[in-house]
């Protein structure tokens, strides 16, 4: 099914948008009628899409198999290393991309968003990926459950890939980001993608897979693309797999009662337009710094993308009788600000609606919510009106202006229920704080909204009132309105997605969205067999000590500061003799550090203390004692102690009591990008009658040979 | 609607089970035709159960309303102090609940899973919800995400309750504990529960539920119960709601195929029945202590609950060559451990099936096994025989005695696709490792495997060939072979539940099931606002300082440590001056701890580390004289400093750099059964340059009034 592949360009108006499956790129056989893609504003045919002929079967076979033997070959931090080169090389290899993006209607401006965020978040979820993952293919999650009372039998969690494939069905309006955005967390989890763009702009995606395929970087199998419909492609899919579709609620419904979904236990999840809100606080009269971020913030999310972006704000809720100077204030903003036109024409300063087909689509749109109650106060979706290339008409191009509606009537159903994907937002009032939270949920759930105030009060009432209808809550005030990342982007650290209307999924988010592409397992066993599967240290595992034989320390290993990764193990401990505390050392740790607390110096008050049994350690003196005791101070590969975690101190050490510390390799994570990695040390401290004193986690640094002192 | 409360009792055959509506008990009226309900055992008429003219939207409106405003007004610990309270009501008022279980089939044994083990989720949930959660109603999830170079736009997500209702549709098999682990999570997150038990043990659950509302515990609207049928429930929920089902898989298809589930976004979450596999290692040989324990496992999920449990091992997996052993080993252990009987009846060890309608199901399944390929090697499936009460016919009751199975082809589609629900089992036989786990996989997606080998490698490539399969992997072995809680437990503290076939959903896991019952939202903003939202004080957000006038204090801010919980405010902080680090300091405090690393006193080995400028002072030291910087030695209402949480070292200090530090309250949590409280305190350690030398939090326990320490 393989053939040669065609290069789409915009003056190859025959030809089709290449798949690419089975590792190869992919074309219908000539002659094959397909969907007839054209520029946004000039009207002309870019290429054809057709999926007659496609294997999908094949490909999700390719996928299961190939695709996931290439990636579980990889560590979660060699792919996210990829994620990082493929992101340097789509910046170098960009010119092709803001081409094509010119051509679907998007400014420049636009194409920052959807090319330049695109490769944003392979940077975020590389960097995530390397801090916040282990560098191995299983992620535990704690808290680990000790399920009997002497430890032999313990609980934890572990996350491991899915073994299948992850489907993803993008939108039009974000033909880069919209991939690469489900893409990065699906392959540092290790889950082949097929991604399905939508077809009036998937030429954009088509040549930005082409960038990656062409880098090199990408295992076999881990990403094939399917350009034109994918109409079946569920009824191939199972529990293994996954299926992340962003796009209008209609389709998703679709895809969502399809039997593999409902029956067959394929994860589902669905990202849909909503009618999002942004709620002017009552504090944020016009003449408040407030007042004018919200009408930047608004009349921002009406002409990015021509408004249409799933999380523009269609919905204005402002306080009662503040109705009139909003759609002033927005009215003047598109009057100096906004100009619409082709994207590669002088002046333009919003590009047309993505096709013909869409311009119909808003301006049917428009004449419901006019029908349901709503009054046009700004804009006519009627006109055409537009900037060109020279010998370009309008008419030619989908393009349209802003509109304002106005709503006498705040609980009119349709300015609730109807959206129209374009540059077209509503005004409603509301009487108070309890009433614009009643009037944000009528969206029945939305993926974003903004709260534009500066009084806390205000701002916990509504985000109490809301978040449970949304996705994401944005405060927009004085603060922020500098530096804030808007209302209508989805940041990768965050999670985009929301309830009800807004479809129910999540994605992004950071690690979660790694989690996503994963299953999670609880696991049940001895601290060895734990240990054994999650490569972590559990309490009570098998340890090899060096130290002190009456705690467990053997005369034959070697203290564990002497190893290098390449010879640390999991296990390698060591355990100290017992060091007694006297009172006169206590005082002295308090002058030296200027600790005075009472529980440490004054006798009386500290036996008042209902937690001590009269003057104890400070527990920085057992914690500092503790390295004293552990430490294995001649140069050697380990170079820093850069942290502590998880620090409890459970039995308090008086004078006359004696402490040691048992310390274990617990974690080790070598750096794909440096010489040396992360040791975590399972530190345990007790007292001379065996009982815990103090629990916690030391972080350091280890080289992975020997090198800066190995002839020292 | 309400009408007066009829109370079931074994011998009040006529009466229909309750309902518990709108906070009143109901009953239809009488005449109604309902449900027989029969004792398992002699098959005597226990009762009616109806729901006709029960007014189910009301009940539904009843807890968005009364039932969300109850909840609403009591934090996350206050919450899960009432369910220990509520524990230990059941424990005391349980003998009535004790006396049913032996109607419904289940012997004292099993009994003792259900109703102490649904009383064990009670306290297992209020202890973990106050030591784990923050005493308030919303949670932060971290990390915190600064998205603006100056740190002021922030990112942060939060937890809020869902502001629905939780319907809960439980299963046959476990009455009791199947309400009480999905009532406990929805409870501690504070969203009403509507409770549908299985009709044939449902008069347990209302016994139960009636305890529960006598106890007078639970705010109006908090549980409600619909006993009887509730088919058209789910016509009434939207994305507010959710439904958490157990049960069958052909119920729960026809539940997650409803339109509100599809479209209307209503959270549903299914725990079905699946085909667990029981793994013999290839190391676990019949000397071995892993075989007794293997057998033992096994034979306890053939006869406990005579087999009707979710979690039941139906496909007993063994290394080629060894299934005869494995099937005489259990045939032993059942001809000298299992009687079949009454549990009334002296000498019966396992119960009747729940039903005769249970027992001809089973029976049916059991042929269709036979007719894929199975062959009978233990029991005979149509055999009644059983111990009775005096005067009882054994053909009165649903008895059965347990069966093995085993199947010449491991690969016959029936042993991985029906499911007998009784003492039924089958024994296969496997290849080697790759081929357990592809037929372990067959099953289609399990609650839970057991992996029975003490070899870390057998452990290991199971572990990770099935995981993602199941939803639990219990590892048995020779040391923890004594204290397993077993394969057949699910432990609150894990997750519960499997993907494909298993029906894709989790419950407990702890806090994660508090947060399934609740939404998560990402929240953007200033520190001030997302500090304001979160109750946790954000980096950047307004501070209180006593302390030093150059870094931020002021002389009319009273010392935080001063302050008792009544008094002390989330930003009330401290900021101290400037103290030098000497050369001769950094060696003394290496001479009295002993931590004499080679960066702290070794000028050459310190200076050729790539971290450091040469000499550097120990974290210890920084830590130890910060407390020393930001101590208020006095006694007040600060009684201890029982921990540190994410200490990192950023900037190395140096002879002759100088540090500060800077306190400030970030979160404070007043227990609800103590006099004090945890507070969190942000700790920020500067150098002269105002370079950040590290951050932690230190954790210490504040009285809530200033009481021990008054008059001091």
């Amino acid at each position: 099914m393989v053939r040669e592949r065609r290069v789409v360009t915009l003056t190859a108006h025959t030809s089709y948008v290449p798949s690419y499956a089975l590792d190869a790129w992919w074309t219908p056989a000539d002659g094959t009628a397909g969907t007839e893609v054209r520029d946004a504003s000039t009207g002309e045919l870019i290429a054809q899409a057709s999926t007659s002929g496609l294997d999908i079967a094949a490909m999700i076979n390719h996928a299961r198999t190939v695709g996931q033997a290439g990636l579980k070959a990889l560590s979660l931090h060699e792919r996210a290393l990829i994620l990082k080169q493929l992101a340097l090389y789509l910046q170098e290899h960009r010119e092709e991309l803001d081409r094509l993006n010119l051509a679907t209607g998007a400014t420049k401006r636009d194409g920052f968003v959807d090319i330049d965020g695109g490769i944003g978040v392979l940077f975020t979820f590389s960097s995530k990926g390397r801090r916040e993952l282990p560098n191995a293919n299983v992620i535990e999650e704690g808290p680990v459950e000790v399920l009997s009372k002497d430890g032999s039998f313990q609980g934890t969690h572990v996350f491991t890939a899915l073994p299948g494939v992850a489907v993803q069905i993008n939108a039009f309006n974000f033909p880069v980001w919209g991939m690469l955005e489900k893409f990065a967390p699906a392959f540092i989890a290790g889950v082949p993608t097929i991604v399905k763009p939508a077809t009036p702009t998937g030429y954009l995606t088509e040549a930005c897979v082409r960038l990656m395929v062409e880098s090199g970087l990408l295992p076999a199998g881990s990403i094939q693309l399917v350009s034109g419909s994918a109409r079946d492609i569920l009824d191939h899919l199972d529990y293994r797999d996954m299926v992340a579709f962003t796009g209008s609620a209609a389709t998703a419904h679709g895809l969502g009662k399809h039997v593999n979904v409902t029956e067959g236990g394929v994860r589902f999840t669905a990202e849909t337009d909503s009618l999002n809100a942004a709620i002017l606080g009552p504090d944020a009269t016009e003449d408040t710094p407030e007042f004018t971020a919200f009408i930047r913030s608004v009349s921002n999310e009406v002409t990015a993308k021509a408004g249409q972006k799933c999380t523009a704000v269609r919905r204005v809720l402002v306080p009662a009788g503040r109705r009139d100077a909003v759609v002033a204030a927005l009215a003047a903003t598109f009057d100096s600000r906004t100009k619409t036109g082709d994207p590669r024409a002088e002046g333009a300063t919003m590009g047309p609606l993505a096709s013909m087909d869409q311009l119909r689509d808003v301006r049917d749109a428009v004449g419901r919510l006019v029908a349901g109650g709503g009054a046009l106060a700004y804009g006519d979706p009627s006109a055409q009106d537009a900037v060109t290339q020279e010998g370009k008409a309008a008419e030619a191009g989908a393009y349209m202006s802003p509109v304002v509606l106005t709503w006498e009537n705040p609980n009119a159903p349709a300015v609730h229920e109807i959206e129209a994907f374009g540059p077209v937002t509503s005004v409603i009032e509301y009487a108070d704080v309890d009433d614009a939270v009643r009037l944000a949920a009528m969206g029945g759930g939305s993926l974003v909204a903004t709260i534009c105030s500066h009084d806390p009060a205000v701002v916990v009432a509504l985000t109490q009132g809301i978040a449970a209808h949304h996705g994401r809550v944005h405060v927009l005030d004085r603060d922020d309105a500098k530096t804030s990342t808007g209302h209508g982007s989805p940041m990768p650290h965050l999670i985009h997605g929301g309830p009800g209307r807004a479809g129910g999924g999540e994605e992004l988010g950071g690690i979660r969205a790694v989690k996503h592409h994963m299953a999670r397992t609880a696991l049940q066993g001895s601290p060895d067999m734990l240990t054994a599967v999650t490569q972590v240290w559990h309490t009570g595992a098998k340890q090899s000590l060096a130290g002190d034989p009456e705690f467990g320390g053997s005369p034959e290993n070697v203290h564990p500061f002497r190893k290098s990764l390449a010879e640390l193990r999991i296990g390698d401990g060591f355990a100290s003799g017992l060091r007694q505390v006297s009172r006169e050392e206590i005082q002295a740790f308090a002058d030296t550090t200027g600790d005075t607390f009472y529980a440490h110096t004054q006798p009386d008050a500290a036996e008042a203390n209902p937690f001590f049994p009269g003057i104890v350690a400070h527990g920085y003196l057992l914690v500092s004692w503790a390295a004293g005791l552990f430490v294995e101070p001649a140069p050697g590969p380990v170079l820093a102690n850069y942290g502590l975690e998880n620090l409890r101190f459970i039995t308090p050490v008086a004078a006359g009591d004696s402490i040691r510390v048992t310390l274990t390799a617990k974690k080790i994570t070598p750096r794909v990008t440096d010489e040396y990695g992360e040791v975590a040390w399972d530190a345990v401290l007790n007292n001379q009658n065996g009982e815990l004193v103090a629990t916690y986690d030391v972080l350091t640094l280890v080289e992975k040979e020997d090198i800066t002192y190995k002839n020292w």
